[in-house]
């Protein structure tokens, strides 16, 4: 498969990609959600896309659900294909509710993957804690994601709570942190029940933060992600991105989608 | 693939597997609908969640639209993992609206199905002929499931009805008896025309019924499993579940999504 | 696999296949809406649905965004199996925005496509150039899709201007005009914001066609399938079906599905 032929056979082409970077990028990452990916589909994904996705989430808690041979074999694959791929933030949840905080880091360094994602979308985590859980992570030679949000229908944005986490989290050694917005989108952090974006919190946000580079915003849905991309570039960081999304999203970030048609000409 | 040795892998994973049976479950039973896999998929789907499924569906009257070869590879990789498979309830009523009854038992028997659904959810069906079918199907050697409730938008369930419905088939040879909720999950049987679950009914339905575990629950969305698995307890029947939706709901019973959260710990 | 002998197996299928044509078809053709899929999810969709799928699009401006040599691969598996298949219309317009429609038809036929959609969901397109864009298309040996339909939200129909354009294109050389509804249904063309159709509108276009068969109709959502279905007969035109969904269509086309349970006894 000549993957590196790709995007450059023809001088069409070399406007829409004039936008993008390639792996590995400081911007423009795409997350992707795996929800029990089998290895005919992981495999499809890769050859298809992976120079489209920069991390891969194990979402929630499935990572115990797979056989281990095969979980492996994903995380190697990933790791083959310059992916990162970490547990979803409720495993680590699980670990710290039933006391096994040593256990978890263990566990998933063994099964081969390379980022971990500190989150209290469910549990109530202590500041203490939650640096204790970043060092921990970068300790065990693992890329530290952590999580700004809680899962609860309705949860809403503290904008100042959330412009102090991702200064102490990324002082703590926090890579990117992660704005909630779950599987649906809908009901939580940004989004509204209808999964509309609210704008002036967005724009609260992105004003004042020293560096909203630093922030992977989960946006599931078609819309929201248009919505990211008009508002804060063909280069911000988005996650939650559904396997089956994965070219439509490529498609918009370089125009060759409708909705973003003009990106190219700017 | 190591199937057995998962779940057991690590001490953390001790309680969240504790509140799941193994196969042959006699309660907790997932019931997939497929719409048309291929094997690639269908080998992903079996190498991922063999564990997690009890029965599968081929859906609606889709039968007859596969290659005959590949749809007995499907059937005969079911009966290897141990999955119980059958035809979806609408390809039955095609046959006795077309009075081919006799030809349809032969045929789903050579091509390999090891159970049967007998409904009326699209044609009218006395009861019996009702008991016929159900007959029939145990005399071919064939698990029997039966199905209570209308297809039609706007159908509701008839408590009395339902009641009796269940005790007869049962009393005829019906293993479990399964509610109506389409592909869809609205405005049909206990789900309203936003998918929200009626409460009244349900709990009405439950302290009626004698042995309220002979439901099998067709709930295809994640709210209607929360609400179901969170009313009814971790080891409720579920069925019509998507396939790419297995490990979601897995993670649901086992309080490894946020929304079950507490489940193991109970 | 016995692609032949499947629905011939049994009497009992006498009927509902009684109102499909087989390939190549000159109605009730179905076209399949594909954002992104690998080899092992294509041979999947060809080995299960081939017989029932007359073309293929390869979504929007996604093109690009393959290794070439899966790409290759993708087109001449459609064409092993008679499908044909086409760039989405969005990627031609990117063509005539950046002037390189020469490039674009070069590229197109290079790859192995055998089929091309000219649209003016985005851009604007004079007729001069929408014919020679017409003539080009054919002139490369391509058959020739044109679209009728804005993709922006709230786009309605133009009865007359649509009439004209589908008399037009006929007479320019194309062989079935595309109405638009994206890969949503929602808010575009014949369907309103909720995905309903109107119904004063497309009994206006039906009855003053000359020849309405010329319509493919894009219908994503079963809901909007069933309407044209019931409205214009099984053997409509249909499009922007997503892959994991031909089976369902087909199953409404023979009857075999509750909400068109009536058609085979027609």
């Amino acid at each position: 498969m000549d993957v590196t032929s790709r995007l450059e056979w023809h001088p069409l082409l070399k406007d829409p990609t004039a936008c993008r970077s390639v792996k590995p990028r400081t911007s423009g990452k795409t997350m992707v959600m795996d929800k029990g990916m089998g290895l005919h589909a992981f495999e499809d994904l890769l050859q298809t896309s992976a120079p489209y996705i920069d991390l891969l989430k194990i979402g929630f808690g499935t990572t115990p659900l797979y056989p281990t041979g095969l979980l492996k074999r994903k995380l190697e694959l990933a790791r083959q294909n310059q992916i990162a791929i970490m547990p979803g933030g409720t495993f680590l949840e699980v670990a710290v509710a039933q006391g096994a905080v040593p256990d978890f880091f263990d566990t998933i360094r063994l099964l081969g993957f390379s980022a971990v994602e500190v989150s209290d979308g469910t549990i109530e985590l202590e500041r203490n804690l939650r640096n204790e859980l970043i060092h921990r992570g970068r300790d065990s030679g693992l890329t530290v994601f952590t999580e700004y949000g809680k899962k609860l229908w309705g949860s809403t944005i503290d904008v100042e709570q959330l412009l102090e986490t991702v200064l102490i989290d990324v002082q703590q050694g926090a890579t990117l942190v992660t704005i909630e917005a779950r599987e649906s989108g809908t009901g939580v952090g940004i989004f509204d029940a209808n999964g509309l974006c609210r704008d002036e919190e967005l724009h609260c946000i992105v004003s004042q933060l020293p560096d909203p580079g630093r922030i992977l915003w989960e946006a599931p849905q078609k819309q929201q992600q248009i919505y990211l991309l008009k508002a804060l570039g063909s280069s911000v960081n988005l996650g939650n991105i559904a396997p089956h999304d994965i070219y439509s999203l490529e498609s918009l970030r370089r125009g060759l989608r409708s909705d973003t048609f003009q990106f190219p000409q700017k």
